[in-house]
Protein backbone atom coordinates (compact mmCIF):
# COMPACT_ATOMS: atom_id res chain seq x y z
CA UNK A 1 0.00 0.00 0.00
CA UNK A 2 1.56 3.32 -0.79
CA UNK A 3 2.19 5.88 1.46
CA UNK A 4 -1.20 8.35 1.76
CA UNK A 5 0.48 11.88 1.74
CA UNK A 6 -1.51 14.81 3.56
CA UNK A 7 -1.05 18.67 2.28
CA UNK A 8 -1.25 21.27 4.80
CA UNK A 9 -2.49 24.30 4.08
CA UNK A 10 -3.25 27.46 7.00
CA UNK A 11 -4.20 30.98 7.11
CA UNK A 12 -3.19 33.52 9.72
CA UNK A 13 -5.52 31.49 11.99
CA UNK A 14 -6.63 28.35 10.83
CA UNK A 15 -5.11 24.93 9.61
CA UNK A 16 -6.92 22.88 6.41
CA UNK A 17 -5.66 19.86 5.48
CA UNK A 18 -6.34 17.70 2.91
CA UNK A 19 -5.92 13.92 2.89
CA UNK A 20 -7.23 10.82 1.35
CA UNK A 21 -9.85 9.31 3.82
CA UNK A 22 -10.02 12.49 5.33
CA UNK A 23 -13.66 15.53 4.36
CA UNK A 24 -13.65 16.32 1.02
CA UNK A 25 -12.00 19.41 0.35
CA UNK A 26 -14.17 22.27 -1.30
CA UNK A 27 -12.03 25.18 -2.93
CA UNK A 28 -14.23 27.91 -3.82
CA UNK A 29 -13.49 29.28 -7.29
CA UNK A 30 -15.50 32.59 -7.30
CA UNK A 31 -13.04 34.89 -6.48
CA UNK A 32 -12.39 34.91 -10.43
CA UNK A 33 -13.06 37.68 -13.25
CA UNK A 34 -12.92 34.94 -15.85
CA UNK A 35 -16.47 35.11 -17.71
CA UNK A 36 -17.23 37.85 -14.94
CA UNK A 37 -17.56 41.19 -17.28
CA UNK A 38 -19.00 43.44 -15.23
CA UNK A 39 -16.43 42.45 -12.19
CA UNK A 40 -13.63 42.62 -14.58
CA UNK A 41 -14.68 46.17 -15.17
CA UNK A 42 -14.96 47.18 -11.64
CA UNK A 43 -11.41 45.50 -10.95
CA UNK A 44 -10.00 47.61 -14.22
CA UNK A 45 -11.23 50.66 -12.00
CA UNK A 46 -10.10 49.64 -8.68
CA UNK A 47 -13.24 48.56 -7.62
CA UNK A 48 -12.52 45.55 -5.67
CA UNK A 49 -16.03 45.54 -3.67
CA UNK A 50 -17.79 42.58 -5.53
CA UNK A 51 -15.10 40.34 -3.73
CA UNK A 52 -16.62 40.72 -0.19
CA UNK A 53 -19.95 39.82 -1.56
CA UNK A 54 -18.08 36.85 -3.08
CA UNK A 55 -16.21 35.72 0.19
CA UNK A 56 -19.39 35.68 2.40
CA UNK A 57 -21.33 33.56 -0.49
CA UNK A 58 -18.46 30.86 -0.58
CA UNK A 59 -17.90 31.27 3.03
CA UNK A 60 -21.93 30.54 3.64
CA UNK A 61 -21.96 27.84 1.40
CA UNK A 62 -19.00 25.89 3.10
CA UNK A 63 -15.80 26.43 1.46
CA UNK A 64 -12.78 25.56 2.73
CA UNK A 65 -10.34 27.40 0.85
CA UNK A 66 -10.81 30.43 -1.25
CA UNK A 67 -9.05 30.27 -4.62
CA UNK A 68 -7.74 34.09 -5.61
CA UNK A 69 -7.47 34.87 -9.20
CA UNK A 70 -6.84 38.17 -10.78
CA UNK A 71 -6.31 37.37 -14.34
CA UNK A 72 -7.63 41.10 -16.11
CA UNK A 73 -6.29 41.83 -19.09
CA UNK A 74 -4.50 45.21 -19.49
CA UNK A 75 -3.68 45.32 -15.74
CA UNK A 76 -1.12 45.48 -13.40
CA UNK A 77 -2.01 41.43 -12.03
CA UNK A 78 1.08 41.32 -9.67
CA UNK A 79 -0.67 44.20 -7.48
CA UNK A 80 -3.88 43.80 -8.33
CA UNK A 81 -3.67 40.13 -6.89
CA UNK A 82 -1.28 41.07 -3.87
CA UNK A 83 -4.10 43.47 -3.30
CA UNK A 84 -6.66 40.97 -3.58
CA UNK A 85 -5.24 38.48 -1.13
CA UNK A 86 -4.47 41.42 1.78
CA UNK A 87 -8.26 41.81 1.02
CA UNK A 88 -9.61 38.33 1.16
CA UNK A 89 -7.77 37.86 4.30
CA UNK A 90 -9.13 40.81 6.15
CA UNK A 91 -12.49 39.07 5.48
CA UNK A 92 -12.25 35.47 6.69
CA UNK A 93 -9.73 32.78 7.74
CA UNK A 94 -9.86 30.21 5.21
CA UNK A 95 -6.44 29.48 3.45
CA UNK A 96 -6.48 31.08 0.04
CA UNK A 97 -5.37 29.43 -3.23
CA UNK A 98 -3.35 31.73 -5.11
CA UNK A 99 -4.25 31.83 -8.83
CA UNK A 100 -2.15 32.79 -11.84
CA UNK A 101 -0.23 32.28 -15.06
CA UNK A 102 1.36 35.05 -14.47
CA UNK A 103 4.67 34.26 -12.17
CA UNK A 104 5.31 37.55 -11.01
CA UNK A 105 1.64 37.09 -9.67
CA UNK A 106 1.84 34.29 -8.10
CA UNK A 107 5.78 35.39 -5.99
CA UNK A 108 3.37 38.81 -5.28
CA UNK A 109 0.67 36.85 -3.95
CA UNK A 110 2.78 34.69 -2.11
CA UNK A 111 4.35 37.92 -0.33
CA UNK A 112 1.30 38.91 0.26
CA UNK A 113 0.18 36.06 2.11
CA UNK A 114 0.46 35.07 6.17
CA UNK A 115 0.27 31.42 6.11
CA UNK A 116 0.69 28.57 3.89
CA UNK A 117 -0.83 28.82 0.20
CA UNK A 118 -1.85 26.67 -2.15
CA UNK A 119 -0.34 27.95 -5.66
CA UNK A 120 -2.49 27.53 -9.21
CA UNK A 121 -0.47 26.00 -10.99
CA UNK A 122 2.16 24.40 -12.80
CA UNK A 123 2.52 22.44 -15.92
CA UNK A 124 5.36 19.31 -16.57
CA UNK A 125 6.98 21.98 -18.75
CA UNK A 126 10.84 21.95 -17.23
CA UNK A 127 10.82 25.88 -17.65
CA UNK A 128 7.42 26.80 -15.77
CA UNK A 129 8.82 24.30 -12.96
CA UNK A 130 12.10 25.88 -12.87
CA UNK A 131 10.07 29.80 -12.95
CA UNK A 132 7.72 28.53 -9.98
CA UNK A 133 9.28 25.79 -7.89
CA UNK A 134 11.87 27.77 -6.36
CA UNK A 135 8.92 30.12 -4.89
CA UNK A 136 6.94 27.21 -4.04
CA UNK A 137 10.00 26.10 -1.46
CA UNK A 138 10.81 29.58 -0.73
CA UNK A 139 8.03 30.59 0.59
CA UNK A 140 6.87 27.13 2.15
CA UNK A 141 3.79 26.62 0.04
CA UNK A 142 2.14 23.68 -2.11
CA UNK A 143 1.42 23.45 -5.49
CA UNK A 144 -1.12 22.37 -8.25
CA UNK A 145 0.47 20.22 -10.40
CA UNK A 146 -1.31 19.45 -14.09
CA UNK A 147 -0.03 16.42 -15.86
CA UNK A 148 0.66 18.04 -19.54
CA UNK A 149 3.31 19.73 -21.27
CA UNK A 150 3.71 22.24 -23.85
CA UNK A 151 2.95 20.07 -26.58
CA UNK A 152 -0.02 18.50 -25.43
CA UNK A 153 -3.17 17.46 -22.81
CA UNK A 154 -2.76 13.99 -22.74
CA UNK A 155 -6.17 12.33 -23.26
CA UNK A 156 -4.47 8.76 -22.00
CA UNK A 157 -4.19 8.50 -18.42
CA UNK A 158 -0.93 6.40 -19.21
CA UNK A 159 0.77 9.12 -20.56
CA UNK A 160 -0.36 11.83 -17.29
CA UNK A 161 0.60 9.34 -15.05
CA UNK A 162 4.45 9.71 -16.91
CA UNK A 163 4.10 13.65 -16.77
CA UNK A 164 2.68 13.13 -12.70
CA UNK A 165 6.00 10.99 -12.27
CA UNK A 166 8.19 13.60 -13.51
CA UNK A 167 6.77 16.36 -11.85
CA UNK A 168 6.97 14.74 -9.07
CA UNK A 169 10.88 14.09 -10.23
CA UNK A 170 12.08 17.19 -10.35
CA UNK A 171 9.92 19.14 -7.50
CA UNK A 172 11.10 16.41 -5.21
CA UNK A 173 14.65 15.83 -6.24
CA UNK A 174 15.35 19.41 -7.65
CA UNK A 175 13.79 21.61 -5.02
CA UNK A 176 13.39 19.27 -1.69
CA UNK A 177 9.40 19.75 -1.79
CA UNK A 178 7.47 17.52 -0.27
CA UNK A 179 5.33 15.08 -1.79
CA UNK A 180 2.06 15.98 0.17
CA UNK A 181 3.10 20.14 -0.84
CA UNK A 182 2.08 18.12 -4.40
CA UNK A 183 -1.54 18.63 -5.47
CA UNK A 184 -2.36 16.87 -8.88
CA UNK A 185 -4.98 17.82 -11.23
CA UNK A 186 -6.21 14.88 -13.22
CA UNK A 187 -7.50 16.57 -15.75
CA UNK A 188 -11.06 16.26 -16.33
CA UNK A 189 -12.14 17.62 -19.40
CA UNK A 190 -15.59 18.17 -20.77
CA UNK A 191 -17.51 15.05 -21.41
CA UNK A 192 -19.92 16.79 -24.51
CA UNK A 193 -16.48 16.65 -26.24
CA UNK A 194 -15.85 13.38 -25.68
CA UNK A 195 -17.91 10.44 -23.77
CA UNK A 196 -14.38 9.15 -22.35
CA UNK A 197 -13.06 11.80 -20.58
CA UNK A 198 -14.58 11.25 -17.15
CA UNK A 199 -13.49 7.42 -17.24
CA UNK A 200 -9.78 8.61 -18.19
CA UNK A 201 -10.24 11.38 -15.27
CA UNK A 202 -11.76 8.40 -12.89
CA UNK A 203 -8.37 6.15 -14.12
CA UNK A 204 -6.14 8.50 -13.88
CA UNK A 205 -7.03 9.76 -10.11
CA UNK A 206 -7.10 5.95 -8.78
CA UNK A 207 -3.73 5.42 -10.63
CA UNK A 208 -2.12 8.40 -8.33
CA UNK A 209 -3.59 7.75 -5.84
CA UNK A 210 -2.73 4.00 -5.95
CA UNK A 211 0.31 4.34 -7.33
CA UNK A 212 1.80 8.03 -5.60
CA UNK A 213 -0.73 8.34 -2.65
CA UNK A 214 -0.76 11.95 -3.44
CA UNK A 215 -3.45 14.45 -3.00
CA UNK A 216 -5.83 15.68 -6.18
CA UNK A 217 -7.62 18.76 -7.12
CA UNK A 218 -9.35 19.51 -10.22
CA UNK A 219 -11.46 22.07 -12.01
CA UNK A 220 -15.44 20.68 -10.47
CA UNK A 221 -17.61 22.17 -13.66
CA UNK A 222 -15.08 21.43 -17.22
CA UNK A 223 -16.45 18.06 -16.78
CA UNK A 224 -19.91 19.56 -17.14
CA UNK A 225 -19.20 22.36 -20.04
CA UNK A 226 -21.16 22.71 -22.92
CA UNK A 227 -24.19 20.19 -21.65
CA UNK A 228 -27.54 21.33 -20.13
CA UNK A 229 -28.28 20.54 -16.27
CA UNK A 230 -24.34 21.33 -15.15
CA UNK A 231 -25.17 21.22 -11.78
CA UNK A 232 -26.78 17.40 -12.00
CA UNK A 233 -23.85 16.25 -13.58
CA UNK A 234 -21.54 18.10 -11.66
CA UNK A 235 -23.36 16.35 -8.17
CA UNK A 236 -22.94 12.61 -9.97
CA UNK A 237 -19.18 13.47 -11.30
CA UNK A 238 -17.73 14.71 -8.03
CA UNK A 239 -18.83 11.27 -5.62
CA UNK A 240 -17.65 9.46 -8.47
CA UNK A 241 -14.09 11.44 -8.65
CA UNK A 242 -14.07 11.32 -4.53
CA UNK A 243 -14.44 7.08 -4.43
CA UNK A 244 -11.57 6.76 -7.50
CA UNK A 245 -9.73 8.95 -4.97
CA UNK A 246 -9.83 12.91 -5.43
CA UNK A 247 -9.63 14.88 -2.52
CA UNK A 248 -10.82 18.32 -3.35
CA UNK A 249 -11.99 20.19 -5.90
CA UNK A 250 -12.05 23.55 -7.10
CA UNK A 251 -15.79 24.61 -7.26
CA UNK A 252 -18.37 26.46 -7.04
CA UNK A 253 -19.46 26.17 -3.21
CA UNK A 254 -22.77 28.11 -3.97
CA UNK A 255 -24.81 25.69 -5.72
CA UNK A 256 -26.23 23.45 -2.85
CA UNK A 257 -27.00 20.60 -5.20
CA UNK A 258 -23.14 19.80 -5.61
CA UNK A 259 -22.25 20.55 -2.26
CA UNK A 260 -24.54 18.15 -0.78
CA UNK A 261 -23.74 15.69 -3.08
CA UNK A 262 -19.95 16.22 -1.96
CA UNK A 263 -21.04 15.61 1.77
CA UNK A 264 -23.22 12.74 0.84
CA UNK A 265 -19.96 11.09 -0.27
CA UNK A 266 -18.24 11.64 2.21
CA UNK A 267 -20.66 10.15 4.36
CA UNK A 268 -20.63 7.37 2.12
CA UNK A 269 -17.15 6.82 1.57
CA UNK A 270 -16.74 7.21 5.79
CA UNK A 271 -15.13 10.77 5.96
CA UNK A 272 -18.04 11.61 8.66
CA UNK A 273 -18.34 9.69 11.57
CA UNK A 274 -21.21 8.51 12.54
CA UNK A 275 -22.93 10.85 10.31
CA UNK A 276 -22.57 13.62 12.85
CA UNK A 277 -21.99 16.35 9.76
CA UNK A 278 -25.04 15.34 7.33
CA UNK A 279 -27.00 15.23 10.11
CA UNK A 280 -26.05 18.73 11.67
CA UNK A 281 -26.08 19.86 7.63
CA UNK A 282 -29.58 18.81 7.14
CA UNK A 283 -30.48 20.40 10.06
CA UNK A 284 -29.29 23.75 9.37
CA UNK A 285 -30.97 23.55 5.77
CA UNK A 286 -34.23 22.73 7.20
CA UNK A 287 -33.68 25.75 9.68
CA UNK A 288 -32.98 28.35 6.93
CA UNK A 289 -36.07 27.01 4.79
CA UNK A 290 -38.16 27.29 8.07
CA UNK A 291 -36.88 31.03 8.97
CA UNK B 1 -10.28 -9.49 -17.42
CA UNK B 2 -12.64 -11.58 -16.63
CA UNK B 3 -15.45 -11.97 -19.50
CA UNK B 4 -18.63 -9.95 -18.61
CA UNK B 5 -22.14 -11.52 -18.29
CA UNK B 6 -25.34 -10.14 -20.06
CA UNK B 7 -28.31 -10.46 -18.71
CA UNK B 8 -31.35 -10.75 -20.88
CA UNK B 9 -34.93 -10.19 -19.97
CA UNK B 10 -37.99 -10.17 -21.64
CA UNK B 11 -42.00 -9.60 -21.42
CA UNK B 12 -44.24 -10.80 -24.60
CA UNK B 13 -42.81 -7.49 -26.60
CA UNK B 14 -39.67 -5.91 -25.05
CA UNK B 15 -35.96 -7.23 -24.11
CA UNK B 16 -33.94 -5.09 -21.89
CA UNK B 17 -30.40 -6.48 -21.44
CA UNK B 18 -28.75 -5.82 -18.00
CA UNK B 19 -24.74 -5.85 -18.58
CA UNK B 20 -21.70 -3.50 -17.74
CA UNK B 21 -20.96 -1.00 -20.13
CA UNK B 22 -24.83 -0.75 -20.79
CA UNK B 23 -27.21 2.10 -19.99
CA UNK B 24 -28.16 1.01 -15.66
CA UNK B 25 -31.05 -0.71 -15.70
CA UNK B 26 -33.78 0.88 -13.29
CA UNK B 27 -36.00 -1.50 -11.39
CA UNK B 28 -39.03 0.31 -10.43
CA UNK B 29 -39.75 -1.01 -7.04
CA UNK B 30 -42.69 0.57 -6.19
CA UNK B 31 -45.94 -2.46 -6.78
CA UNK B 32 -44.84 -3.80 -3.43
CA UNK B 33 -47.42 -3.67 -0.38
CA UNK B 34 -44.49 -3.68 2.52
CA UNK B 35 -45.29 -0.80 4.44
CA UNK B 36 -48.12 0.81 2.86
CA UNK B 37 -51.24 -0.16 5.25
CA UNK B 38 -53.82 1.27 2.64
CA UNK B 39 -52.44 -0.66 -0.26
CA UNK B 40 -52.49 -3.99 2.12
CA UNK B 41 -55.66 -3.36 3.03
CA UNK B 42 -57.01 -2.81 -0.64
CA UNK B 43 -55.08 -6.07 -1.49
CA UNK B 44 -56.37 -8.11 1.08
CA UNK B 45 -60.27 -6.73 -0.42
CA UNK B 46 -59.14 -7.56 -3.60
CA UNK B 47 -58.97 -4.16 -4.77
CA UNK B 48 -55.53 -3.84 -6.92
CA UNK B 49 -56.89 -0.58 -8.69
CA UNK B 50 -53.48 0.98 -6.80
CA UNK B 51 -51.44 -0.98 -9.35
CA UNK B 52 -52.52 0.72 -12.43
CA UNK B 53 -51.94 4.25 -10.69
CA UNK B 54 -48.33 2.74 -9.45
CA UNK B 55 -47.75 1.15 -13.16
CA UNK B 56 -48.11 4.69 -14.69
CA UNK B 57 -45.84 6.54 -12.64
CA UNK B 58 -43.04 4.10 -12.79
CA UNK B 59 -42.97 4.14 -16.83
CA UNK B 60 -42.66 7.93 -16.48
CA UNK B 61 -40.50 7.65 -14.05
CA UNK B 62 -38.04 6.02 -16.52
CA UNK B 63 -37.97 2.32 -15.10
CA UNK B 64 -36.68 -0.14 -17.33
CA UNK B 65 -38.26 -3.32 -15.27
CA UNK B 66 -41.01 -3.66 -12.89
CA UNK B 67 -40.70 -5.24 -9.55
CA UNK B 68 -43.87 -6.63 -8.37
CA UNK B 69 -44.15 -7.86 -5.01
CA UNK B 70 -47.70 -9.11 -3.34
CA UNK B 71 -46.58 -10.03 0.82
CA UNK B 72 -49.58 -9.08 2.23
CA UNK B 73 -49.61 -11.28 5.47
CA UNK B 74 -52.96 -13.21 5.69
CA UNK B 75 -53.97 -13.46 1.59
CA UNK B 76 -52.89 -16.11 -0.83
CA UNK B 77 -50.06 -14.54 -2.36
CA UNK B 78 -49.67 -17.42 -4.81
CA UNK B 79 -52.97 -16.50 -6.37
CA UNK B 80 -52.47 -12.78 -5.59
CA UNK B 81 -49.24 -12.60 -7.51
CA UNK B 82 -50.15 -14.68 -10.23
CA UNK B 83 -52.87 -11.97 -10.55
CA UNK B 84 -51.07 -8.76 -10.11
CA UNK B 85 -48.55 -10.35 -12.83
CA UNK B 86 -51.28 -10.73 -15.57
CA UNK B 87 -52.68 -7.40 -14.77
CA UNK B 88 -49.02 -5.55 -14.84
CA UNK B 89 -48.76 -7.66 -18.19
CA UNK B 90 -51.90 -5.84 -19.49
CA UNK B 91 -50.85 -2.04 -18.42
CA UNK B 92 -47.05 -2.00 -19.49
CA UNK B 93 -44.86 -4.16 -21.79
CA UNK B 94 -41.69 -3.49 -19.37
CA UNK B 95 -40.26 -6.91 -18.17
CA UNK B 96 -41.33 -7.93 -14.85
CA UNK B 97 -38.60 -8.87 -11.65
CA UNK B 98 -40.91 -11.22 -9.34
CA UNK B 99 -40.79 -10.66 -5.86
CA UNK B 100 -41.13 -13.14 -3.08
CA UNK B 101 -40.07 -15.16 -0.39
CA UNK B 102 -42.80 -17.51 -1.15
CA UNK B 103 -41.22 -20.33 -3.44
CA UNK B 104 -45.57 -21.44 -4.42
CA UNK B 105 -45.42 -17.33 -5.07
CA UNK B 106 -42.68 -17.38 -7.25
CA UNK B 107 -43.61 -20.31 -9.39
CA UNK B 108 -47.47 -19.06 -9.45
CA UNK B 109 -45.90 -15.75 -10.53
CA UNK B 110 -43.09 -17.45 -13.28
CA UNK B 111 -46.68 -19.23 -14.42
CA UNK B 112 -48.72 -16.33 -15.21
CA UNK B 113 -45.97 -14.26 -16.60
CA UNK B 114 -45.23 -14.34 -20.79
CA UNK B 115 -41.29 -14.00 -21.40
CA UNK B 116 -38.34 -14.04 -19.15
CA UNK B 117 -38.82 -12.84 -15.77
CA UNK B 118 -36.14 -11.98 -12.87
CA UNK B 119 -36.50 -13.58 -9.81
CA UNK B 120 -36.09 -11.47 -6.98
CA UNK B 121 -34.97 -14.12 -4.94
CA UNK B 122 -32.63 -16.32 -3.70
CA UNK B 123 -29.91 -16.77 -0.65
CA UNK B 124 -26.81 -18.66 -0.70
CA UNK B 125 -28.85 -20.97 1.49
CA UNK B 126 -28.57 -24.89 -0.28
CA UNK B 127 -32.19 -25.52 1.09
CA UNK B 128 -33.27 -22.27 -0.55
CA UNK B 129 -31.26 -22.93 -3.66
CA UNK B 130 -32.80 -26.22 -3.98
CA UNK B 131 -36.37 -25.06 -4.11
CA UNK B 132 -35.91 -21.91 -6.15
CA UNK B 133 -32.85 -22.78 -8.51
CA UNK B 134 -35.32 -25.81 -10.01
CA UNK B 135 -38.04 -23.15 -10.95
CA UNK B 136 -35.42 -20.59 -12.55
CA UNK B 137 -34.02 -23.37 -14.82
CA UNK B 138 -37.40 -24.86 -15.47
CA UNK B 139 -39.58 -21.16 -16.51
CA UNK B 140 -36.29 -19.70 -18.10
CA UNK B 141 -35.48 -17.06 -15.92
CA UNK B 142 -32.65 -15.09 -14.24
CA UNK B 143 -32.24 -14.82 -10.88
CA UNK B 144 -31.24 -12.35 -7.91
CA UNK B 145 -29.01 -14.22 -5.59
CA UNK B 146 -28.27 -12.67 -2.04
CA UNK B 147 -24.72 -13.50 -0.49
CA UNK B 148 -25.49 -14.09 2.84
CA UNK B 149 -26.75 -17.60 4.42
CA UNK B 150 -29.04 -18.41 7.72
CA UNK B 151 -26.41 -17.71 10.01
CA UNK B 152 -25.69 -14.09 8.75
CA UNK B 153 -25.80 -11.18 6.56
CA UNK B 154 -21.65 -10.82 6.69
CA UNK B 155 -19.64 -7.53 6.87
CA UNK B 156 -16.65 -8.41 4.95
CA UNK B 157 -16.53 -8.72 1.40
CA UNK B 158 -14.10 -11.53 1.93
CA UNK B 159 -17.28 -13.61 3.55
CA UNK B 160 -19.89 -12.50 0.38
CA UNK B 161 -17.75 -12.98 -2.20
CA UNK B 162 -17.35 -16.51 -0.79
CA UNK B 163 -20.66 -16.91 -0.60
CA UNK B 164 -20.92 -15.36 -4.22
CA UNK B 165 -18.84 -18.48 -5.44
CA UNK B 166 -20.85 -20.82 -3.76
CA UNK B 167 -24.44 -19.73 -5.45
CA UNK B 168 -22.58 -19.57 -8.53
CA UNK B 169 -21.06 -22.87 -8.23
CA UNK B 170 -24.12 -24.45 -7.42
CA UNK B 171 -26.53 -22.48 -10.10
CA UNK B 172 -24.08 -23.24 -12.68
CA UNK B 173 -23.37 -26.73 -11.70
CA UNK B 174 -26.12 -28.45 -10.25
CA UNK B 175 -28.69 -26.45 -12.03
CA UNK B 176 -27.19 -25.55 -15.25
CA UNK B 177 -27.85 -21.98 -14.69
CA UNK B 178 -26.21 -19.52 -17.20
CA UNK B 179 -23.92 -17.19 -15.44
CA UNK B 180 -25.85 -14.11 -17.03
CA UNK B 181 -28.86 -15.50 -15.74
CA UNK B 182 -27.13 -14.73 -12.22
CA UNK B 183 -27.67 -11.50 -11.11
CA UNK B 184 -25.64 -10.24 -7.13
CA UNK B 185 -27.49 -8.07 -4.76
CA UNK B 186 -24.17 -7.12 -3.12
CA UNK B 187 -25.93 -6.07 -0.18
CA UNK B 188 -26.09 -2.25 0.69
CA UNK B 189 -26.82 -1.75 4.34
CA UNK B 190 -27.73 1.42 6.35
CA UNK B 191 -25.14 4.01 6.30
CA UNK B 192 -26.70 5.16 9.49
CA UNK B 193 -25.64 1.86 11.48
CA UNK B 194 -22.39 1.94 10.50
CA UNK B 195 -20.59 3.91 8.33
CA UNK B 196 -18.15 1.56 6.72
CA UNK B 197 -21.52 -0.18 5.14
CA UNK B 198 -21.15 2.04 1.62
CA UNK B 199 -17.44 0.76 1.52
CA UNK B 200 -17.95 -2.88 2.33
CA UNK B 201 -20.74 -2.43 -0.76
CA UNK B 202 -18.32 -1.10 -2.84
CA UNK B 203 -15.41 -3.31 -2.39
CA UNK B 204 -18.18 -5.89 -3.38
CA UNK B 205 -18.99 -4.82 -5.75
CA UNK B 206 -15.54 -4.09 -7.53
CA UNK B 207 -14.63 -7.77 -6.72
CA UNK B 208 -17.71 -9.15 -8.43
CA UNK B 209 -17.18 -7.26 -11.42
CA UNK B 210 -13.59 -7.95 -12.35
CA UNK B 211 -13.28 -11.54 -10.57
CA UNK B 212 -17.06 -12.69 -11.80
CA UNK B 213 -18.36 -10.21 -14.66
CA UNK B 214 -21.54 -10.85 -13.17
CA UNK B 215 -24.56 -8.42 -12.87
CA UNK B 216 -25.47 -6.77 -9.98
CA UNK B 217 -28.60 -5.09 -8.41
CA UNK B 218 -29.55 -3.78 -5.07
CA UNK B 219 -32.26 -2.17 -2.78
CA UNK B 220 -31.30 1.61 -3.64
CA UNK B 221 -32.60 3.03 -0.90
CA UNK B 222 -30.94 1.00 2.15
CA UNK B 223 -28.05 2.59 2.11
CA UNK B 224 -30.11 5.87 3.41
CA UNK B 225 -32.52 4.45 5.83
CA UNK B 226 -32.65 6.27 9.06
CA UNK B 227 -30.98 9.10 7.48
CA UNK B 228 -32.14 12.88 6.73
CA UNK B 229 -32.24 13.48 3.16
CA UNK B 230 -32.43 9.86 1.59
CA UNK B 231 -32.76 11.13 -1.62
CA UNK B 232 -29.67 13.57 -1.84
CA UNK B 233 -27.91 10.29 0.25
CA UNK B 234 -29.64 8.10 -2.77
CA UNK B 235 -28.26 10.32 -5.92
CA UNK B 236 -24.21 9.95 -4.51
CA UNK B 237 -24.76 6.21 -3.65
CA UNK B 238 -26.11 5.13 -6.69
CA UNK B 239 -23.15 7.10 -9.29
CA UNK B 240 -20.64 5.69 -6.82
CA UNK B 241 -21.93 2.14 -7.02
CA UNK B 242 -22.33 2.18 -10.82
CA UNK B 243 -18.60 2.99 -10.72
CA UNK B 244 -18.22 -0.01 -8.63
CA UNK B 245 -19.93 -1.86 -10.69
CA UNK B 246 -23.48 -2.29 -10.30
CA UNK B 247 -25.33 -2.59 -13.05
CA UNK B 248 -28.90 -2.37 -11.75
CA UNK B 249 -31.08 -0.94 -9.13
CA UNK B 250 -34.45 -2.14 -7.59
CA UNK B 251 -35.07 1.69 -6.59
CA UNK B 252 -37.99 4.39 -6.71
CA UNK B 253 -38.09 5.67 -10.40
CA UNK B 254 -40.68 7.97 -9.24
CA UNK B 255 -37.68 10.12 -7.35
CA UNK B 256 -36.32 12.61 -10.31
CA UNK B 257 -33.52 13.71 -8.25
CA UNK B 258 -32.26 10.03 -7.80
CA UNK B 259 -33.23 9.13 -11.72
CA UNK B 260 -30.79 12.02 -12.91
CA UNK B 261 -27.83 11.16 -10.92
CA UNK B 262 -28.44 7.76 -12.68
CA UNK B 263 -28.26 9.28 -15.84
CA UNK B 264 -25.83 11.44 -15.37
CA UNK B 265 -23.69 8.34 -14.53
CA UNK B 266 -24.34 6.68 -17.54
CA UNK B 267 -22.64 9.97 -19.58
CA UNK B 268 -19.93 10.07 -17.41
CA UNK B 269 -19.41 6.31 -17.40
CA UNK B 270 -19.69 6.09 -21.49
CA UNK B 271 -22.81 4.24 -21.34
CA UNK B 272 -24.66 7.42 -23.42
CA UNK B 273 -22.86 7.65 -26.50
CA UNK B 274 -22.74 11.64 -27.64
CA UNK B 275 -24.87 12.58 -24.22
CA UNK B 276 -28.38 12.08 -26.46
CA UNK B 277 -29.81 10.17 -23.66
CA UNK B 278 -28.83 13.46 -21.25
CA UNK B 279 -29.98 15.62 -23.58
CA UNK B 280 -32.94 14.17 -24.94
CA UNK B 281 -33.98 13.90 -20.84
CA UNK B 282 -33.05 17.74 -20.65
CA UNK B 283 -35.48 18.75 -23.06
CA UNK B 284 -38.20 16.55 -21.90
CA UNK B 285 -38.09 18.20 -18.30
CA UNK B 286 -38.22 21.90 -19.64
CA UNK B 287 -41.01 20.88 -22.01
CA UNK B 288 -42.91 19.17 -19.11
CA UNK B 289 -41.88 22.36 -16.84
CA UNK B 290 -43.30 24.89 -19.42
CA UNK B 291 -45.83 22.55 -20.07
Amino acid sequence: MTEKHETVLRSASKEVVIGHGRRFCLIGERINPTGRRIFQEQLRNGDMSAIERDVRAQVEGGADVLDVNMGVPLTDEPDLLAKAIRMVQGLTDLPICIDSSVVEALEAGLQAYEGRALVNSVTAEDDRMELILPLVKKYDAAIIALPNDADEIPMEADRRLELVQHVVDVATGEYGIAKGDIVIDPLAMPIGADTTTALTAFETMRRIRDEHGLNMTCGASNVSFGMPDRHSLGAAFLPMAMQAGLTSAIMDVRTPQIVTAVKAADLLLGHDEWGGSWITAHRARQAAVAG
